[in-house]
């Protein structure tokens, strides 16, 4: 098989570390250079001796032109801002470009400009495509440039698409409340998520004031064709990995769970990482580990007029680096789940 | 200071034991017996060796009516069904009972039944006072008998009470998504609750379908004038201890953080265990642990003219003993926090 | 490719949970049944949701001569006693064997007997061969039954055996100090496992009188050619998997950390599943976690005339399924790592 | 009663947060001023929310100097340099002194310096006293200066101690390997201790290379009367509190487990904070998380000359602030476990 040569920009970071992963094992995809800020020209399994004898790559000293050079598809798992500082170049070189940040993730750049900072590239956002295969399936393979969502919008995109599409629930009535694992907050030393702080405890955090807000509003409006307002709840976890969505909306009209399941089945056919539990059964994050996997369960509280939705992905998996090989699968031409066939991880 | 004689019927369980724990240097406190279905007439610091050098007392193999005739006031630290059976026959002989099941924290025997099972000992219901003492503090120290609340409820009550007695938001748009940790589940050998099976994994679990809900719905109701309909969610997440509430409401009025604080503060005027935070922190389980605080922090999403409280305690202690022992308090005419002044247990 | 057709016997439990993952994506193997003593009749995904959509065979409620009759190698994953019960039956029916348990690991059935019961097959022991690619690597394509290792002793033995074959050390001096996480301990509802016990506790158990214990003596010795005495210290600690050996000899004559490397470089040069740490740096559990390898490294006590050998497995994989998929290989002719070539599960 | 006015420097890290949370439920202690480098003229309930209604005290801008006129007792809870700058002056202006880091543990110079750096107080280490109540009880009342002990060497020491006095074992064949939460790295932002780097992970550091193996074999020569040679690893584990010591020595002559339990009861005979398990029974952490208790357990492994001591104790209690309170309450002339009869924190 043809192999696709392909770069990894960030790679030493917890999203760029399941990429490599991924691609490690990936028989379409050809690992040309792999980079990190902190550790130029160091090897990669001595930082990360677990990837001894699997990547023999050192981290690349090598200039962004260099590397563009070398590779036909640029993964960018970088922060936002310096995103969009080097991705116009990646393109400009030929590159076709997954980047990981929100940089290229909103249509609006004054929507991006509010939660974020200046757009530096805003004449790339039309052209850009949100990058969740489920939703925008048809218009990645021909794109250049993919917006990777975040891990809280795919968990909850997901789980609400289905309902807000079909208009069953009121536009104005959706919560998520999520609790993430601490991968989510990225490889770093931080008194907030050192070990002692996090171990043993539950907390809320950016309650309605997260930047992934506008990203699901996006995308749900998009869908229902009309302003959707969510409230969003953000929680830390115990955990390493995993997003948990319990996500609340109002019924306009009685609807039973079984109804809930086909219509969900529909919205979702043919599609090869969307799960559903039938009615009586609930998804938990730990079902999913690892994997590529986003699984969804119903509740209807009836005497209350509300359905919840359960969706639970792996932030690092289907929340980052998984959809991003998806992406890239479809950019290539490759089948949708190569390199993603891995059974979750249990327990 | 003249002491109380009291005993534990139930003393193995986890609440059972934390009450124990917290009696043991209760000054105001003489244990007379103890009591454990699984090793009557074990040493307790057999079954707990944490326990050695503080508490001397074997596990009882007297009759309850022998228990009783040496005790003042019988804490029933046993599965709800198990306690109506004893109680009455407790009360007959002079004691007085703090009971931790669910057995008379209605007022209506129909929504016990509907939720539970037939109730054998309906005539109480009326007598028995619910433990919350931040709302029914008055008639706490007339009781001979008091069901203590439950842990999501004593988290969700606390957490709504100022909202819906001030009728501030819709009656009828409440939620509560609460995560709690895996003590809760009482102490036991169960596949779902075993280690290997939480740990690095969070899930919902009986969403809109959980006992604790008629109890949430009565308190608020009551406090309301009127129907209160609630959506309750509950979590596990893999941690000992713990209760987080995120609690949705929709606003009648806009109002700003600053004037739910206010609120609240007048409302909680003078209790010892709530504390609240001003706006711009909230709180997390971590720092109530081991202790009898129920903490308070207040988010409104303006735009989509909702609050949210977060709410958090220790399932074990505000949420059972520690409240248990706020009751036997207020019951025997002591201060309202003696035995209770620990300073949480961080990190 | 041709593809030999297998069948899982206690596909439930962790270890057998573990293999069918691997299996699934083992591109050699055919997975003809599986079962389960306590889920006879029901989809395997209806039991472990995590593999919806991976695998699709129900636990299979056929006998066993009919599983014997449909595959060509059996892995038995059940406990001791049940594995030598079956295990006669599906080799007179011409079916290879893998097994789990401690039945076919003795050469000498009066130490099994010692630590376990009454052999019933003894006369299978000498044809057994102890499924440590490792060390008896050339036994095992020819073998028809293989005692696949215990989880310490694959830890343990790796670690040690270059010091106890060269005679390095005092056979006397051995030590090993594990710890390990809990799914060590099963698939089961035990109050001693349950999440509250375990959560951030750290314990020792059956210190010194451990069952894995002679096995470790037993091929140690094997090794030296001459008895080898070892302390064995096994600790629970509050993870889900991986074993961190902490291993001490006393050393005959003075050698150089760096001397060490050389002696293991050369022992397990082939090997592809035993990493080795350069001076300088130790492995840990986590660096494992969900693959084959052995990770080891090595201090030098100088002053104290001691080594000590860092020994880290996956207790699932390389100490259970891992290492019983890789004697499959073996014994089908395969590559020694085909269908276990997936990069460590980090973070 | 009167009460001791004291001082803490360095109340906002790990060990000095579990000092103020003892100290402000001790009876004989006035709180006077708490210091804190990152958070000067914060209000402490600010930074550390739990301790809300608990401590009022504000972080102090004061000088050394005028901290040092308020306070009859400092605890120094700084890091090993900062203490020795400080603790001369606080002594000349008559304070006594509890300093938590190394720099007064050793009597000799030398070895701190091979170890730490140059000492810049040398004159006061032969008045200071190792403050381990239960070794050096007599000569802590009379103390102005003790160094309280380090976290590993209270476990190591005390689990030792018996039988290196009586010289029951071999003085050249100790092995403590220990495992410790995460608390004892201190409250800081380091990826090494970060939660995602830490959890659902085991490791081995500083194997035979750790400081705190001069203390221990300093204070074990000093009870045996001859040099004592132990090759000590740490481990880390993922939990907050806790350590336990895995403890190895040859025996000189065979003993049993319950003549050795005899010895130890005789040694630690009416000591408040040592408890003996019985034979057949070992400690864990979880069972003096929060305590001052080192609790003793023992296994004589018969065959192989060796016993194996299980020692276990808090970090942060029995392994840093509680035993400084301990000290405290004797230098103070307290009952010496005023303020510590907290029951373990379980579950």
């Amino acid at each position: 098989m043809k192999k696709v040569r392909v770069a990894v920009i960030g790679a030493s970071g917890y999203a760029g570390l399941e990429l490599v992963r991924l691609l490690a094992r990936h028989p379409g995809c050809d690992l040309v250079a792999l980079t990190s800020l902190e550790y130029p020209g160091l090897p990669m399994d001595q930082i990360f001796p677990a990837l001894a004898g699997v990547v023999q790559l050192p981290f690349s000293d090598s200039s962004p032109e260099e590397i563009a050079a070398q590779a036909e598809v640029v993964f960018t798992a970088v922060p936002h801002q310096a995103a969009m500082g080097m991705i116009p170049g990646f393109l400009a070189q030929g590159c076709k470009v997954v980047d990981f940040s929100a940089d290229f993730r909103f249509r609006d750049a004054a929507v991006y400009e509010k939660w974020y900072q200046p757009h530096t590239a805003p004449e790339l956002l039309q052209e850009a495509v949100y990058g969740l295969p489920e939703l925008h399936g048809p218009e990645i393979p021909g794109a250049r440039l993919v917006g990777n969502p975040g891990c809280y919008p795919t968990c909850v995109i997901l789980g609400l698409a289905p309902l807000v599409k079909a208009r069953l629930v009121h536009l104005d009535s959706l919560i998520a409340d999520c609790a993430s694992g601490v991968t989510g907050a990225g490889r770093q030393g931080n008194l907030a998520t050192s070990f002692s702080e996090v171990h043993d405890t539950f907390r809320a955090y950016k309650v309605a004031d997260h930047r992934h807000n506008p990203e699901m509003e996006q995308e749900l409006s998009l869908l229902a064709g009309a302003p959707v307002r969510l409230t969003f709840s953000p929680h830390l976890a115990p955990m390493n990995r995993g997003i948990l969505g319990t996500l609340y909306a109002s019924l306009i009209n009685p609807l039973s769970e079984a109804e809930l399941f086909e219509r969900y089945r529909a919205f979702y056919q043919g599609q090869p990482f969307v799960r559903l539990h039938p009615p009586g059964s609930l998804p938990h994050t730990g079902q999913v580990r690892g994997s590529n996997y986003c699984d969804l369960g119903f509740r209807v509280d009836r005497d209350r007029g509300r359905v919840i939705v359960i969706s639970a992905i792996d932030n690092l998996t289907k929340g980052a680096a998984g959809q991003a090989v998806h992406n890239f699968n479809l950019m290539a031409g490759f089948p949708e789940t190569m390199g993603l066939e891995v059974a979750p991880f249990v327990p």
